[in-house]
């Protein structure tokens, strides 16, 4: 669905933890976004996009996939 | 090694476009940390972490590695 910024999201998943990954086209552009999400008192149900977040590129996201089993193995040294 | 403000980078990946993935340790958590860098010009060697990012737990971080091959699925219909 295209809503009114001209986000088109094809992929939505919830990461836990009130964050989400998202993947959308913006302007024929391809975005790749992990993201924080907040609720108003008045609207606590609306889950609204917070400052806390970053869009990746698909070339910086096969960075991230390319390199997850060594992240993995840092992950469980600690 | 532990900078001063008491991080512990146990992993840091360059993922190119001035972002970096770190795996480090604070306070006995451990956090997946992806974020945009940036330079100040009196001394362009030295990246310093931008507002754009985000730090994830472990579980987090689980649940984006499950969702690797439908978030790849998701970008190559764009």
């Amino acid at each position: 669905e295209n809503d009114a910024s001209g986000f088109n999201n094809v992929l939505e998943i919830d990461l836990g933890n009130k964050k989400k990954l998202a993947v959308r086209e913006f302007k024929g552009n391809t975005l790749i976004d992990i993201r924080e999400y907040y609720t108003k008192s008045e609207a606590p149900d609306k889950l609204l996009p917070g400052r806390k977040g970053i869009s990746l590129t698909p070339e910086v996201w096969k960075e991230v996939v390319k390199n997850v089993g060594k992240i993995d193995e840092a992950i469980k040294k600690l």
